[in-house]
Order: C-alpha cells, then structure tokens, then sequence
C-alpha cells in the first residue's frame, strides 16, 4: 500500500508520452496527487501545479511517485539529487521503472536514515497464497483482450469510473504497475511465481458486500503465446462473473510477435467464456470494449455499430463514447 | 545441469513413498545411480547397492541426491552430518525439497570451503528470455491432463523410453524437480516468474533435428484453477506438434479443490488443442493415457477400451499396458 497523496516527479521527461504514468494517475485519480515536481529539461506537463518539495509536503504530499520513463533504465544523478532530498524531507519513493530503488545503494542509505519506503511496484510485497478455488461474495468483472495493451485497463479504469458515478459499490483493481501507481494498490502479477499467480489475484479480490464490483485489469491475452498463462491465471483466480472483451482494431499481428495474427472477437468471446466458467459457471460475456484511437469518429462509429449488431451486445470505446452500456449490462447481472 | 552419476540418499525415510523421487531416478535413469545411502533408520530401499560416500565416490559418483521428502520440512541434523561429510568427500548436492540446501548456513559454508554446488533444483538457476513464439525446428510431444498428478510425468518418460528403444531421437524434458532431479537438467516451471514462464519452455526445447521428438513433462491442468496459467504457458512454449491427454478415472474431485468437478477427456482433448493450435497449427491430440493403478486388470482394461471406443484414438496406461501405440501415433505424424 503506498500512502497518498502524491507528488508526481516528471524527471526530465523528453517529451509527453514518457510521462504516461503521470498522466495516468492525473486522469483517474486527481485527488492523488497534489502537484507535479519538473526538472529544468522537463518538456512534459500534466497539468498539475509545479511544486517543490516543501510545497508539496505542506501541501500533504506523502509520496514522490516516479511518474516518467527513464532513458537507457539508468536512474540518473539528476534524478537521485531530487530523490536523495525528497527522503530527507519525508517522502516515500514509487517506481514502477524496471532498475529497482531499492538497487541503488545511496537510495537505500538515505531511506533507512530517513525512515522511509522504497515501493518498487514491480515487485511483489507479499508471499500470496495458492489459489483454493472457493467462491467469494461480491461480484467481479474482468477485462479480457485479443492482445497486449489493447485498452484493458484503460476499460476497467472507466467502468469503475462510470459505476461510482452511479453511486454503486466499485473498486479498481489493478494487476500492472502503471495500475498500482494510479490506485496505490495492486498485484504485478507478470512479476509473481508461477505457482501463486491466481492466488495473487483471490488475494486482490477477496470476499465484498453482495453489491461490490471488483473492476479487474486485465493482462496479455490468452491468444498472446508469450503472456498467455498470465491471462489464464487472471481467468482462474479471478473468477469473474463477467467479462469485457477489449480489442484495437488496427493492429497488423500480436503485439512483439510478427508472425501472430489477432484472434477475432468471437474466439476471444467464446474460449475466455469457457475457461472462466471452469471458476464460475454463472459468468458472462457482457459487452465489448473497442480502442479506435487511430480511426476517424465516422469509421469508429461504424465499425462499433457492425460489432453489435455482428455479436448482439454493446460496444463502445471507453474513451470516444463512454462506458454506460456496459456498466447497464452488469448492473442487471 | 547436475553432475551424474548419483549417490541416492534415502536418509530416514520412514516408509517406501518418502523415496520417491529416489525409486523415480531408479525406474528411469538407472545408468545415474550408482548406489545408495541409507541411514540406520531407514525404511526404504531402491534395491541399489548401500554404500558408504567413500565407495560411492570410487564408484564414480559425483553428486549426492536427497531422494526422500523430509518430515516437517526441516533439514534434520542427522541428515546434517552426512551431507557435510559428501562436500568434505566431493560431491555435489542436489535437493528438490521446499526449504533449501542454500538457505542452511552450514551447508553453504561446507560447500564453499570444499568448492562445491548446492543444486535446488525448486529454484530456477537461468533467467529465461519472453516467449517469442518464434517457430522451432524438430517435433514436440506435451503431455497435459485432465488434473495434477494424474501421470504425466510417467507417461513423457515412458513415451521417451519407448521411442529410445526403438532408436528415434528423443528427449524428455522436465518441467518439475522430481523429473529434473531423474534427468540432471530441466525447467522448475512453479518457480518461474510470470513473464518467462512460457519463455523458459522455449528454452527448455530449443531448435533441434527435423525427426528429434522433445517428449515434455505436463503440469497442472487447463481445469486446475490454482495452477491452469502454468499449464497453458507450457503449450504455448512448447508449441507441440502433438498431445497426450493423461486421466485417473477414480479421482472424486480436483486435486485439492473439494468443489470441482474433474473435466472429460472430451472438454481437455478440445479446450487444450483449440489453444495449442495458436502456437502450432499443425498440433493433433494423438492419443490417451489412463493411470488405472486404482482399477482392477479386467476393469482397468475394459476402460481403455471403452476409451478408444468413444475417442477414436489409442487409449494406453504407460505402466500396464505400455506406450507402443502413442509412439506409433507419434511416428506416423
């Protein structure tokens, strides 16, 4: 659990899209964070005010989250400057970069001497349980997808976001890093051994009212030959009773393996149907999630049109028109 | 890689189940086993020569095997003794047991002054790459079940034992530490980490020649909700040109799951080919193998039949009956 709120560390972000993590957390949990902290190279922005770390302390930062990509893996001296004087001044560190904190030994000094955390985010912090299986209260949905970094999360972030407008019980439940930077929370999943994985995942999605939804992230693909057992694991231990099928239409072949094509949205569909009713038979396919950001409005439109009226259940794209159809299709699970 | 041939520790053993992993390097690699070593306790026995560590060395030996479970997982100091005596003389140790030879202060002083290895073979010794699906050159056999512990080890070692006496290029590959202890080598795919599991069965059966069969140990179960993500990690890292779906038909539920039902060979022969085709698309079930240790001769045998009857396809137990007919299968492929 890392403590909130945030100050968000832009670093020296060369540009927007290294600060994804950042903008993340600016997007689905403003009141996370209380201001971003730019070095003087910095050439991102999330909008946030620009605070230093005094400010941000008096301000109620508890955390400096590392919310930018950092060139080569390598923590720069620039970067450790900041990060030796936040721990100085009270702050725990994040990072879901994959060079850990706690490798870096002046790091180390300085939290020890401190008093403070080092939260690798892509390492787990607890010895998870094997899966037993058993059923538990409270409903659960999973975003399943026929690749990589289709949308899955950015889906499950919107449905929670939509259910807690409607005031009903919803919690986001994240299985990446960029997930558990965003929530505070979570299981990186692709960095648990083999045997606890969908252990992990009962562990993240216990027993809840009768009325909570747990929103789970979704990871790789049970079509994606690299990450598959993940995605499986997810399935097992989630033991969703309903799932989202998330998809990006543009994509040539699986993501990082050329000779992949996409499975179609039916094998998806029907093959993450019949695993998870192994967990729980009452499960449902409810609706689709479809990323067109790289189509024009009209053929978006269009292409999520053909795809209900082709598989007779919603799809929306989660960015371009909301989630509401799928958030009516769970509320009348 | 562990060094063979073996001195076989029988230890303690209070009765002949404890020797398991000990009677399993004896049924299938005898040539690795010189001898073995028992303690004035023991009830065990391999039907090798006792001999002392000294004879043992003069025989060749050149690690010392723990081939017995040890009682409440705690590595007694009656054990201690003969295992620093075995550094001290030269050997190796190599243990598949939960708490580790590296994790005993003792051990790992002894070794290091004698300039020795500790294999755990629990634990991975290599960082596997990620999966890259990329298309490997000789043919694969996966066995996969309808549940853990069914007997699919047993079966990959019969079907590689079979193929070996009839002069086909064979390998079997472990996939856990009783196999890799049999073997020396192989992956401890419940130790693995998320993201290589798949990548370390790539690893495991690389490239190889065009009629060179990789016969590779199953684990868990595409049904098994505690362990299904590692299973499927396995097919598609193993990319098989060919399946073998194992079963006990006596078994009343899941292993260790009281509320699930054990699926028919019907649902895993489709479920796991439908998902093996992703990786290889030429990839046929060929065949059945039924441990019927529980049945008597006539019903054990009308099983089978009724097996190949409703199948269409040889239905064997590796022990009863022998794997002549899937190796037939697997030649003609």
């Amino acid at each position: 659990m890392i403590e909130t709120p945030y100050l968000l560390f832009l670093g020296d972000a060369p540009d927007q899209l290294a600060a994804k993590v950042a903008q993340g957390i600016r997007d689905w949990r403003p009141e996370n964070a209380v201001g971003q902290f730019r070095l003087p190279e910095c050439k991102a922005t999330v909008g946030l005010t620009d605070m230093t770390l005094a400010e941000a302390k008096a301000a109620g930062a508890k955390t400096l989250v590392i919310g930018v990509a950092n060139r080569g893996g390598v923590i720069s001296q620039a970067w450790k400057e900041v990060l030796i004087q936040a721990l100085a001044e009270g702050f725990d560190l994040a990072s879901g970069l994959h060079n850990l904190l706690r490798n870096e030994p002046d790091l180390v000094m300085a939290a020890k001497a401190n008093g403070r955390m080092l939260h690798d985010v892509r390492i787990p912090s607890v010895q998870y349980p094997i899966a037993n299986g058993v059923k538990r209260t409270g409903k659960r949905m999973l975003a399943v997808g026929t690749d990589c970094s289709v949308g899955k999360m950015y889906t499950a972030l919107a449905v929670d976001e939509e259910m807690r407008k409607r005031g009903m019980k919803s919690s986001f439940r994240a299985t990446g890093q960029t997930g558990i930077l965003i929530t505070g929370d979570g299981v990186p999943l692709d960095a648990v051994i083999a045997d606890f994985m969908a252990g992990s995942i009962e562990y993240l999605t216990p027993d809840n009212d009768p009325d909570h939804w747990d929103i789970i992230e979704g990871q790789g693909s049970l079509f994606h030959v690299s990450y598959s057992g993940v995605t499986l694991a997810l399935i097992h231990g989630g033991q969703p009773d309903a799932l989202v099928v998330c998809h990006e239409p543009t994509r040539p072949h699986m993501r990082g393996l050329p000779g992949y094509q996409l499975p179609t949205l039916e094998a998806v569909r029907d093959t993450a149907l019949h695993l998870a009713q192994v967990a729980n038979p009452a499960c449902q396919v409810v609706g689709y999630a479809i990323n067109t950001y790289s189509m024009a409005e009209d053929e978006a439109l269009a292409y999520l049109k053909a795809t209900e009226d082709r598989l007779g259940l919603p799809a929306v794209d989660p960015l371009r028109t909301g989630t509401a159809p799928l958030v009516d299709a769970l509320a009348a699970l």
